[in-house]
């Protein structure tokens, strides 16, 4: 029984269906786009998951084991500025996978969310605190509404298994967004100059694919019945200083940096926010690559496939 | 114990808060907005329902048995200009609500669901149906994923009683908004002419407020644990001629009518569309008021307070 892939077309998804595929499990990868990088072998169904008709019929002809819900906008300051963004593309897909599950059910659901679901908080923000999540962004309240909304399947289907990841920032091959690919994109096409949006402080966590990838797959291992959250991230943060100064290095360039006066990098933005991943070590997961390493390796990954495209 | 009515300042809600005052209830209304027309009599709390520590910090101090969350965007067609009207006032309310009784719970939870989550059908729409819910509406779907994001809380309150009552058109006294009320605005500042958004033939069931109550009540003393959903409507629908008809013959005026092409009223209107009440009615509860029937009475109910204030 193969995987399916909703939103399989995106950065993460490619390098999901990879992944599965270099393990030997077949793929089929539902998304509105096609795979413009070329990296998928398997089916893709090209649709709209926010239609739960058609993905009910998919589901009933797929017959997938794992689901894979990884749809979403992917452009949150765009999403800032129009709602309709992740209302469709975040949240309504979130809702017609569960409407479709829930009458084509599946072994195992896996569910992208994000450590945006947070919102600006003085502490790192762990699955079980008594601290209410206070997201900011459309695209992070989208993400909650969707965890409760794949959370109210339990009533229906208590022994289906639920994982729902939140992603810190990920980098990676194959990406198609993110300050990460800007700045190599930006740094390749003009290698003298590079305009940060804000003032470079932005202080986060940084998680490449491939171990936010491991993650997922160590924690699918072990699903049990109901919703599972888990925030999967790395030891530490990074400035988007330290961004330039990788990005920098992997291209070997020297370009005059400018800054802006503002600690937001767009409207909606999360200037510092650090991730409790407690409970991620203490079932038994690490990922020991610091967020400045992460960057560097997706650095990178990305400068090559600039260089062979 | 107080019910607590989120959005009791809204035109249900104040229809509710007197009902329940009328029986000899404690009433304590949550509501961004003052009540207006100084039909509530208990207290009011004055706040933000999207925020979900304000809300927690209510229900810990208000210890309500009854929460009913009737907040929500009341403007559908602006919602449909604007999708963060219905993400932030229909949904994100919901989920605020979700969140903060999972840690301080009530024993029922009555929440005001809509016809609109069903969208265009060519068939009536019953609660168990095959069909897939596919909301037209930004306010349609932000109602079903509330509904959704409720039902979440069965995994961890199993015992919580949720009624999710779909409400069709509702009319009646303490009207804000609403084809009846405007048009009564309307004649009653120019009784010589009408201008009709649309082209008359939408049809609708509309159901008076103090009937739709009623039903609320009915399933509300009926309850079991988990979540309830149930569509409470009239026996039949009137389109929008016989609601002009209706409303002039309440103010007793003969104005110069004016109708668009449009079948839409706006856009986002579902032109027609029926309920199915087979449930309802199987549980024991029945409307026999026509929508036309609805919708004079609310006539006559509106011209009065125009008269009065």
């Amino acid at each position: 029984m193969p995987a399916l892939i909703i939103g399989g077309s995106g950065f993460v998804g490619r390098n999901l269906a990879r992944r599965l595929e270099s393990q030997g499990h077949k793929v089929v990868v539902l998304d509105r786009n096609a795979d413009e990088t070329g990296s998928l072998t398997g089916r893709l169904i090209q649709g709209d998951a926010q239609d739960a008709e058609f993905l009910k019929t998919v589901l009933a002809e797929v017959r997938p084991a794992d689901l894979y819900h990884l749809a979403a906008n992917s452009d949150i300051s765009a999403g800032v500025a129009d709602a309709s963004l992740d209302f469709g593309d975040t949240l309504m897909t979130t809702v017609a996978v569960r409407a479709a599950v829930e009458q084509v059910p599946v072994e195992r659901l896996v569910f992208a969310s994000s450590s945006a679901i947070f919102g600006i908080s003085e502490s790192p923000l762990g699955e079980e605190s008594d601290q209410l999540p206070a997201p900011v962004s459309w695209y992070g309240k989208a993400k909650l509404a969707s965890e409760y909304v794949l959370e109210s399947l339990s009533a229906r289907l208590p022994d289906l298994p639920i994982l729902a990841v939140r992603f810190p920032n990920v980098v990676g091959p194959l990406a198609t967004h993110g300050v990460v690919f800007d700045f190599v994109r930006k740094l390749s096409k003009d290698p003298t100059r590079l305009d940060v949006l804000g003032d470079g402080n932005q202080t986060k966590p940084y998680v490449h694919v491939a171990e936010l990838i491991d993650g997922i797959q160590f924690f699918r291992e072990r699903l049990a019945p109901g919703i599972t959250r888990v925030n999967i991230g790395p030891p530490d943060l990074v400035d988007v200083k330290g961004i330039v100064a990788e990005v920098c290095a992997a291209l070997n360039v020297n370009p005059e940096v400018t800054y802006q006066d503002s600690p937001f990098g767009w409207p909606g933005d999360v200037p510092r926010y650090e991730f409790d991943t407690t409970k991620m070590q203490r079932e038994g997961f690490s990922i020991n690559t610091t967020s400045r390493s992460a960057v560097r390796r997706a650095a990178d990954n990305l400068h090559a496939e600039w260089l062979t495209k």
